[in-house]
């Protein structure tokens, strides 16, 4: 129906991409350059995220806090790893209150190395661990190529930040975050299967020991990082003299996790669910998840569709009315569509003269003539399959995109149109390094049953290699 | 119970304040100068507030977005009367990605300029109007004399912007927020008694044609205002060009308003409830309502203890299990106290013997022994007469330290202490002018009933004088 509102993704991803993201009202360029203004209809799709994830969140014990957006330069000298990683992206304010500065102060890429001081203020004893920091913040990296949702100068995200008097102990927490807090969350409420695994030692985050990723495919075939939790070691705790006064009366160092998440997920959202329509939203993250139409007015037409609203709301659906009459009605279904708003309820008066409406299915597609009786169980039994519907063509799409091969030249040759999966032993670090001169790279090492290797040398390990964002 | 921790009151206000920041664990000084640590408990208020505040901001109409933290210096500019208010405030960014920018970026002190711009972009036509949004995000404004909560450089708030096709309409939705949505929310989630007026042409927002305040009494008798909202006119409408087109055929210009509420407010809630041992937190707002602690172990008390937290849980309580048994029992009491929590539940192995828990209340005062089947019932009843009971003590402290005056001298004497009202036609621009070298103010003017006076030149109209934060 919207076909001729949006560039096929077949005929150009990037500008099918776009073009969801202006038509879809989702966001804007910001007026400085890498910035984004996230619109109120993106926006209440991420509070949503924000939300269910926070709870989750809460929910594996950690604790919500705020720190400052400047940090002192000298604080991301610290930990010189880090600075490498992080300086050619950094803003920087040299100028404040009317006068220039002693110290430049940087706005913050991460809040790791502020968190990290604070955290060695607040462990004292054991009694203080594990210390289970969460921070929802907006962060800065200086983007010369960048893409809305995908990569802003400015973007919003969540980092945790943990402290554990042992290793195991933080091992287990990245874990709890990476598999019960991030993966369930993208299947439960984002609908998309992700791969989850390690990254190889190129790909690991920086001072880390351990990087723990989650990969979603695109439906152009390409890879998208959807979030990590990394196992920091003793690397950060020490720069940060982060200490704890043992049982036994010892000073002991702590041993540290971080993890985050971001509006890239917004992203990811759109290229794993779009199609040449709009956008769709997956049920139980979708803000309206059904729009109840007036197609035109007529006797009583207003009030049924009120009606139908405030019935569907009794039950828990998000149902919105749309009354716009002054505006064409294909316009609006075709805004509703762009908006992957999971149903639509038209009500006009010739149909409701006959006790019915139309119902339209974003997910499942169709449209059928329901009697008003059959609206609100009809309506919360098709959200619960479009879920699951919505969860199964993601997977069989990246089932069919992903290709098992034995040799280099084949994995590379797989990357064209989506992921291959070759033995790491057959790789290694020299395949990884090929593949890398044609921009594609090991995503992440999983194990033949899909559960994340505790080490790089099981002979088990697959790579999963692809080109990505 | 915690006096030797804390400077008291009457001995001196600020560091009593100071201390209450610290020992509540509520927030540090973060390390750049003027910007904080917000610290998990702080924070957990902080969201209660917001999510509360939030959700009376959509039922009024308005939805959230987020506009972006850079902002180019030349959009300061464009309204002279604003960068002027601002620009001794402003954090400029004029490095980044390892280079000079060609135009510096100013670290947003509001979104006022770049929610303009777009309001610009989105107000086509009058099916547009009225365009309601919301911001909930971190500003700065560089403070050379900080204090946390109250002054920092960096603060967290919610800043609403709404265009409209008629001036009646902008006024009476700038009126909705003052009253329906931060009155409203002052009284019944702080349990604060908040004075509603309108601002003098001295006070008055820069670029406002009218700003309607909050004023909260402290309990050092200083004022704190509380949250604004302002009606813009036409002012930034024409500075922005905010245009549509009306149902006539015509271009129009947008009437605006504008309206925030900040983390100010934690500083507010210290100030106007606390006492000599601590915070108290108004029982809707807390995090935590009820502590529930294992005095020391023994034969069935830890069950017992949670097994009264779940039992509170499933009545919708927000209760807490401290087990920390480790801990001296004093210090946890202490602790409780110093935040606030408005009931303890001290569980101890001899009175669970017989089958009963000491209840302590932190608002009503006093210590004693409820029956296990009891608990229930008891709590839920505590803390609704909490609420009431902390607002009519802010109310009657209030009053206790206002007093009308009728000639300037007189208010200023009364502002020594507290409060005065004066009659507008007795005070006048001039009265405002020497009472403000002695940094009085009028903090809002009122008619005696409690509303507001839609103009200053009513008869009725009465100034409220104080010394202010």
């Amino acid at each position: 129906m919207a076909k001729s509102v949006l560039t096929p993704q077949s005929e150009d991803f990037p500008r099918w991409y776009q073009d969801v993201v202006a038509k879809a009202e989702l966001a804007d360029n910001g007026p400085v350059r890498g910035t984004m203004v996230i619109r109120p209809y993106g926006y209440a799709i991420w509070e949503r995220m924000q939300a269910d994830m926070d709870r989750r969140i809460k929910a594996a014990g950690a604790r919500n806090a705020y720190f400052p957006l400047f940090i002192p330069e000298s604080y991301l000298r610290r930990e010189a790893e880090h600075v490498e990683g992080f300086s050619p992206e950094l803003a920087v304010v040299t100028h404040a209150g009317g006068k220039q500065l002693e110290e430049p102060v940087v706005v913050r890429p991460t809040s790791e190395t502020v968190i990290g001081e604070f955290m060695a203020k607040w462990t004292q004893s054991y009694r203080d661990l594990p210390l289970l920091l969460n921070q929802w913040a907006n962060v800065v990296r200086w983007e010369l190529r960048p893409r809305v949702f995908l990569r802003t100068t400015e973007f919003l995200w969540q980092e945790g930040h943990t402290a554990h008097a042992t290793e195991e102990d933080a091992r287990a927490y990245a874990k709890l975050i990476h598999e019960d807090v991030y993966a369930t969350f993208m299947r439960e409420m984002l609908a998309m299967p992700v791969v989850l695994g390690r990254k190889t030692r190129t790909e690991r985050f920086a001072g880390a020991t351990n990087t723990l990723a989650l990969e979603g495919m695109m439906r152009d075939g390409k890879a998208l990082q959807m979030g990590t939790s990394h196992e920091l070691g003793q690397n950060f705790a020490k720069a940060f003299d982060i200490k704890y006064l043992a049982e036994s009366g010892q000073q002991e160092t702590c041993w540290t996790t971080s993890w985050g998440s971001s509006t890239r997920m917004l992203g990811g959202l759109i290229m794993a669910h779009g199609d040449d329509n709009g956008l769709r939203v997956p049920p139980r993250l979708a803000p309206i998840q059904v729009l109840v139409m007036v197609v035109k007015d007529g006797e009583g037409v207003v009030e049924a569709a009120r009606q139908i609203v405030s019935d569907l709301v009794a039950q828990g659906v998000r149902a919105e009315l749309d009354v716009r009459v002054d505006t064409a009605f294909g316009r609006r279904a075709v805004d509703a569509e762009l908006k992957g708003i999971p149903i639509r309820i038209e009500v006009g008066p010739r149909e409701l003269a006959e006790g019915a409406v139309t119902v339209a299915r974003r997910i499942a597609g169709g449209k059928t003539s329901v009697a008003l009786a059959g609206i609100v169980p009809g309506v919360t039994a098709a959200l619960d399959s479009d879920h699951d519907a919505m969860y199964a063509a993601a997977l069989a799409f990246r089932d069919e995109r992903t290709v098992a091969v034995a040799t280099v030249d084949d994995a590379a040759e797989a990357a064209k149109t989506g992921w291959a999966t070759i033995p790491w032993a057959t790789l290694g670090v020299e395949g990884e390094a090929q593949l890398a001169k044609s921009a594609i790279t090991v995503r992440c090492l999983t194990l033949p049953d899909g559960s994340v290797p505790t080490s790089e040398d099981n002979p088990e390990v697959i790579a999963v290699v692809a080109r990505a964002y």
